[in-house]
This record gives C-alpha cells, sequence and structure tokens, in this order.
C-alpha cells in the first residue's frame, strides 16, 4: 500500500521560518499514520511574479498553502488567487496585522521581514550565538564573569544545545561540564548564584545515553564512562556543588531544550516582557 | 506623551516559539510608532485550570490573545472564553489540523508539542549543534570530512551564526575562518566542492564592522586589521581560493543570516521536501 500523500506549499517574503514552524506543528499530529508529507517553499518573494509562480505550483500540487506575506497587494493577490482556484490557505499574519491598525490606530509599515534585519536586536543574537560557542564546555572561565546564564552540568545533560538555544533568544551563556576531578574554576564563586543552573539527570537515563554513544562509536558499552556507579558518583559531585552554590537545579530528563529554557528564563526571573529592552 | 500600550498574550502548550515568532513579525510592522509592545506568555498550558487562569491574566490586561493548543478541549475552552468576553484571539493551528483530518481521513493525535519531542529529528537536531560547536573556527580539520556543508570566510562574515542556524535545520556544519597567512588544511581539497560555500563582504562594510569593533574594545579603529588594504588583500586570498575550489560563493552584504542560509540550501540542493527524511 502506498501512502498517502500531503502537499503543503509555504509562500513568505522572507525565509518562511514561522510558516513552518506552523506546518511541522501540525503534521506532527499525523505522524503515525501511513501519510507523506512534501513541504514546498518559495521564499523571499517580493514581486507578483515570483507570487503567481508559487502560486500555481502549489496548485498543480494540490497543495495546502501557508502564506506569510506583509505587501498588501501580494497579500490580495494571494487571497484572490487560493479563493478562485478552490485553494486552501492559511494566513496567520493578516489577522494580527489588521488588529495591531484598530488598536494603534496607525498604519503598518509593511516592510517585508527579509529587508528588516539589521536591527539592535539582530545584531546582539548575533554576538550572543559568538559568545556561546567561545564559552562553550568550560573553554574559558572568564565568560563566567560576562554571561547573564551559566549552565553547569555532567556529561549529556544538553548544556550546548540549550546555551545555543538561550544565545538564540540573545542571552550570554557559558556552560561547564562537571566531572568529579575536574577542577572548577575560581570565577564560579565571584558569580552571583542567580546566574547559575545547575544541571542533572536521571541515572538510568544517563546509562542508556552513554552506552548508546559508545555503541555509536563502534565501542563497547559497558566503559567505566557508561558504569551506574560512575554516574552516581559525577551526580553525587554535581549536586554537592549546586548545593554549595545554593543555585537553581534542573533535571532535563524527560524535558525538551524549549522547556528547559522556559524554566531557566522563568525562575532566574529574565522573561522579559518588554519587547524593546 | 507616553507611548501607546499593546499588549499581547502568547498561549501554548508548548514553548509558544511559533506564536512568538507571529507576534514579533506582526509587531515590527509598528515599530516606527510611539506605541509600547508587551508580550505575555503562559508556556506548557495543559491543564483547563492553568488556560482558565491565563486567559483571565489576558482579558485583565486587554491583550490580543495568540494560542497555540493542541488538545481539543482546551481549543475549545479558549474559543469560547474570547468569543464571550470579545477579546481578539488567533488560533492558527487549528486550521491547518482541521484541513489536515479533510485531506488525510485520519483524526490528529492531539499531543501537546511539549510532550512530544523525543524524535530522532531531535536527537539528530542536538547531535548536529553539538557538531558545529566542535568544528566552528576550523578548530578541527578532521570536521571538513563529515560535515554536509563547510563555510568558508574572512573575518566578520557571519560564520558561526550561519552555522549555528543551518544546524538548527539537521545540517552537520564546518566552517573555516581565512587569513592570507593562515594554512589551509589539506582535507580541504578532499571534499566535494559541492559541499563547500565561501563567504565575502563587501570591503566598506568590513571596514566598517571591524573599525566598530576595535571601539568596543576600547581601542583605535584604525588598526591593521581594519585598514582597507588588508581587507582587500583578504578578500583577494579568499576570492583566489573560492575559484580554486570551484565553489558556490555568497556575498553577505545586505543579507540576513536567514536569507544566506536559504540561498545556501537552494544552491548545493539540500532543500528536502520530505518530511521525513
Amino acid at each position: 500500500m502506498t501512502d498517502k500523500l500531503i502537499n503543503i506549499y509555504i509562500i513568505s517574503d522572507s525565509a518562511g521560518e514561522t510558516a513552518t514552524k506552523l506546518a511541522k506543528a501540525a503534521i506532527a499530529q499525523y505522524e503515525t499514520y501511513p501519510i507523506k508529507f512534501e513541504l514546498y517553499r518559495s521564499t523571499f518573494v517580493e514581486t507578483l511574479d515570483a507570487l503567481e509562480n508559487a502560486l500555481d505550483e502549489a496548485k498543480e500540487l494540490n497543495a495546502m498553502v501557508i502564506q506569510t506575506l506583509i505587501s498588501e497587494e501580494l497579500v490580495k493577490f494571494a487571497n484572490e488567487f487560493c479563493y478562485k482556484n478552490e485553494i486552501f490557505r492559511l494566513d496567520p499574519l493578516s489577522p494580527l496585522i489588521n488588529e495591531l491598525a484598530v488598536r494603534s490606530l496607525e498604519k503598518p509599515a509593511r516592510i517585508p521581514g527579509a529587508t528588516h534585519f539589521l536591527t539592535p536586536d539582530y545584531f546582539n543574537r548575533m554576538s550572543a550565538m559568538e559568545f556561546a560557542v567561545k564559552y562553550d564546555d568550560g573553554k574559558d572561565a572568564k565568560g563566567f564573569l560576562e554571561a547573564d546564564i551559566i549552565l553547569l552540568g555532567v556529561s549529556r545533560t544538553s548544556k550546548t544545545p540549550l546555551s545555543l538555544f538561550l544565545a538564540n533568544k540573545n542571552f550570554k551563556v557559558a556552560n561547564l561540564p562537571l566531572i568529579p576531578s575536574a577542577h572548577i574554576p575560581k570565577q564560579l564563586w565571584e558569580v552571583d548564584p542567580k546566574k547559575i543552573v545547575g544541571l542533572t539527570n536521571d541515572p538510568v537515563i544517563l546509562n542508556n545515553i552513554r552506552k548508546e554513544r559508545m555503541r555509536s562509536y563502534g565501542l563497547n558499552p559497558d566503559t567505566a564512562y557508561s558504569a551506574m556507579e560512575t554516574i552516581h558518583q559525577e551526580l553525587k559531585f554535581a549536586n554537592d556543588l549546586y548545593a554549595k552554590l545554593d543555585c537553581l537545579v534542573i533535571n532535563v530528563a524527560q524535558k525538551s531544550i524549549e522547556e528547559t529554557a522556559a524554566i531557566i528564563l522563568s525562575e532566574l526571573g529574565l522573561e522579559n516582557h518588554n519587547y524593546y529592552s
């Protein structure tokens, strides 16, 4: 039996990131079924010609259309085309922009996202990413003094992806791996403990992850690295340090990066309601 | 004169990333006006109680509501609450999920995003991020042989943020900074040139960025690093190498990370229509 095929066509005047996230969130609700999903994308669409080509292709593919366009002319064209051709269309931005017009009594600038990136926020994000890479894995203890957030954790507690995810939200993050024999840099004791997060995990999960890792290296999975005794020692060392530092502790077992990050921002009081800080 | 205040309230059963992106894209169209935007978020909302609290708060704040909930019960409750209280509400996921139900003739799983992350795709993304950090800045030439994409570029051509952005799309990326005196690792010549991207920038822009960087270090901006002659030499060295390698060349001046990444995936033939590859 061949799988059913559902095509989704994303049209954006920028990179189409938001529309892609929406599509994936919806698709995730159907992934246990024998359905094949194909995602098509026309990005940086800024002319009627480019838009018409994209819509023709979407029609040809019998695709669902998700569009995130800013230009009034392009939005109108896409809507009319889809209406006339009975194409499913989601336009999640227009209702928001229209409601903002009602509330502000102002007209939207109608500047596509793609031509609208050279903001201080953008450059801060780029710096935060470079910071996270520079001060990953305890590479330079000076980073602790400059960081907004310091992540501590034993091996396989998602320190690096978590640092990068938080960097993408403009926070300067440094991280330090903890092993019992490791030297704890003196800078750590100079930092406000309210900036420090201690990551832990469940011993059984760590054991499985580490065995898997050894297997992926083509090695015997039952090494000292994966042994339960080693893991318990490491976790004890980490938990003792967290207690001494009096820092926030999070068990990342069963938590996605997004979820752990949300807890960190909330618990460290870094959630910022202001769009411009 | 005080700024107008517009509150936006995001309710999600996950981290609310998609809704936040939508809100920011809409807000960006109004940022030249004297309006203050505040973004509130209730994330990981999975119970009626938590939802009701969030909606009460949104009502109190006279906020626009953007919700990305998966549970049918919660969606229904939010819709009725907003309708009854005349609250603006955007629910971008429901139309997509419903259309998928029509096309697939299947029922959505209704599993919140937050409890739905332990997929192979998720773990591949985590590995790709660790790869990008490990092989950033030419740290280990062995990475070139394993990478899906290799970025070359002179200083300040966004190699690191671009590597991380592509890693977030599950590609293994290594990057190498180019300076005329640098040794070019022999591994680079063993790699398929179709995996290599040479980044350049406009000399005047590089000059300005570098002066700015020197100033931020508290140094005299007119150093050898920022001198036009040095920049021309570096760019010539880079362009000669790109010609020899016969690789894709992209000038990143006036391009956002998102835009450069889109060009790379399209030109290297890495755009994948299949949701599961």
